[in-house]
């Protein structure tokens, strides 16, 4: 199932691979629903990464996200999912995922991975 | 495409190239076009630097940003464009550009690219 | 279609209603689609009521607000329904519905309607 | 069952009871269950009167607002109860009490109810 | 020319236009240009209004905004000129348009303008 | 009792007696006891009143709030107090005594008392 | 010597003289020069005012207030003759200047002066 | 003793005698003596007028306030007496003054007082 | 050209010259003139130092900064000329100096140099 | 002169020499007098110190800086005597003096001196 949204993630040329640079992308529209109790879920999406030979387009990364509204899933999982697909995709020199998962019975969680190339 | 704007800007002679010292240029009213859309994207560039022999001019930046009104072009690579230009014309001992865009879809993005002369 | 959602909502009795008093409700996690781009859209629904011989019961309103999240319906229609839904359901002695929504395309809407019971 | 914890309220002779005068209490740490899951709801309680003959002893309202600890109470009944209790021990000039909920199921609730004696 | 933009906005039907009730619409990225030095400004449009039988589709709205980012035109006149397109195509009950303009020359300015309908 | 402390409060002649003016004294280190636990209660006490033939020595009015740092007394009554005292010793054209007491057991408490000359 | 500077300041034809709107300009580069010590005095200059047939051209005011620069001017005064100067250029419905001048020996002043037209 | 200071203030001539326009000065550096401890407290004094034929020149102002720098007066007195010798010297068509004071044995005191010309 | 102003600035003995301390200026009241425009500029300066023999008497830096009043200098330049100034007439141990300037065409620029003695 | 006020600071013995502690003193009254143009100075003094055998004792302190009232004294030297005169009386371990003076001529002085005991 880890692949399921891949597919939609579009990527342009890193025109600058000579540089080490950095992108920050914050998404505070995330919706999924809770595996358990199938009721939704809301929370921000941070991503850093330092990108090697591709970017993300923008666009293609709002309707990866979107694709997760229906989706029952933990949100540990989603963290490292998001992680997993956009480091298979674009292969990065870094990245971090931060999930900021807004308060249920009266709990706020934060869920943060990350990921580092080995021959960078 | 890349030397396109660099023409634009206009420097003067640094009258203290014996010291150290850092400008640090904001400039919140940066506008291009989504390449992929053709809507407008805005945000704000900073751009920190410090001088050898050049400083660039004021008015001639505001005019080499004000040249990306009507370009197509990534934040990705305009943020590394913008240092490109910059490092050479004014040949600086280090150089910073960050680019805050303001949010497209509920996604909000910063990059950051950075130069460092190689014998300072 | 106005009355799609209205079943959801349960009430339970005023113990008080010979007292006229005041319920706010804020809920800043309701999503429903644009009717034209069929993209998700985000915002805060606020509810002020005074009660008569109802009381909205609050799971019963998440479920309500939670059944938008695949409807296309625009920002002001949706403030509207929400509020002709509730003023159906408890015949309050008034009520104000506000929705705060996110911005799109670098636009923030807010929109507030009003009801008012005709012999109080 | 609206008697239920009158008793505990105590009361001191209001040596004033020639001014007009207010007394405002604000009791941060009440928490009562949800009488629909059972669940533990957390809140604020803010109490303002003008006391005729009676003031109301602070320690004994804190016993009287611990007393709901385990008690399954709607947010809009439990504010119109602590009120009601209130005016029938302390027989105020007027009273006002304000519940503020904190976010369930995102949520967020406040209630505010009113008295005021008819010859006063 | 006041009719330049004015075909680019589209409205939809007001479903709710027994009720007089109140849209507030906030556009940050507004970009024109000076006609006395022809170059850009940079300013927030923010638009109130009560809806009669149309209520403004938002993405025209930008469209409509956006229009303006090659026209010279003084802030005092084009916040006039959208409200009267604005009044002209929705003819709302009333409407109130604040433009915020950034520093020029070392001045910020703000101008408000304001509809009512003759007979609502 | 409530004499008790009236004869430590010294004044000044009000040169200025043709004049109607505000005086306003904030004292954030009152303490007194309370009489049901013999526990410290600490608050601040706020005075504002319009002189007529007289003026509070604010020195005197230091040591009289010090006075009450072993006595017994509830919020409510020493609020009272210190405005009885202070209009019979001064006789002012109006007066006005906040008293703000810090949490007991999670509770804040507030009380207000005011005074207005009948012949003016 | 009031005229002195009024010449500079420029006009445009208002386009929409059957409105009644509103125009708030803020200036907080002013700099002007003590008339007694002859020491530069700084501040800040706020300009409100409704047109009738004309308004200010922001480019000659910003050259009308930097006339100043030299000129020892008292605040009271200079406040009053800019707003004579506009008013007599302008014909403005009404108008208000606000000047905040910087602290000289400890002391900060404000001057505010208004115009109304008689007939409007 | 109250015409004491008097001759310090100088004036100067309100060249807009014709309108009706207000004069803000704040003055954080005041500081007098104790009458009965002879320590030396310390305040703020807020000076609000509307001129008739005179202005006061603010570097005599700012002499005149030192000029209290050794004197032994209550705070209620200097209040009323900077009142006074203001209103002798200007003879304004209104005229506040706020005097605050800087905490003495956990005291903070204000005083304000006011003058209105009888015949303006 | 960069001696203009320096016989300006006064010392007076640091009596104090066994002891590293620091000496922290700000002076929000700067303007000059821009080299290309003629236009004025407006800037804050700060200036921080640890003195050696000599310290700056402030009311002749108050003269030497209000110098610059009509000189026509880059910001760069400008910051770099105050630090040279200032070390050649202080020989101070080190000193620190940041000029900010307010926006000019959208662009805020901040400039900071420093200098540290050789042999301290 | 330096000696002039140290003998007016009075000591009491600290009873945990074994434990280094911190005492952070912060004296908002300051004032003193200009030399050059003996007109009162007014800024804050802050006394950080951590003690070894003595303790300095705050109402001394208090009389010890209102010692300099009349006292004509630059920024630079009273902060350094200051300090010069807490270590010789109270031999800590080590101390700082932070002397914060209110704007003259539109420029703010901040001055910091150190002392460290040698064999701590």
């Amino acid at each position: 199932m880890s692949q399921g949204f891949r597919h939609i993630l579009e990527t342009f040329e890193n025109q600058y691979p000579d540089r080490d640079y950095t992108i920050e992308i914050i998404c505070p529209e995330f919706t999924s629903v809770c595996p358990k109790t199938r009721q939704p879920d809301f929370g921000t999406i941070t991503i850093l990464y330092s990108p090697d030979k591709l970017c993300v387009e923008l666009k293609s990364l709002k309707f990866y996200l979107q694709a997760y509204r229906d989706v029952g899933i933990f949100y540990e999982h989603v963290t490292n999912r998001i992680l997993d697909d956009l480091v298979a995709v674009l292969q990065p020199r870094w990245m971090k995922v931060i999930a900021d998962f807004r308060p249920r019975g009266g709990i706020t969680t934060r869920v943060t991975a990350q990921y580092r190339a080995e021959h960078p």
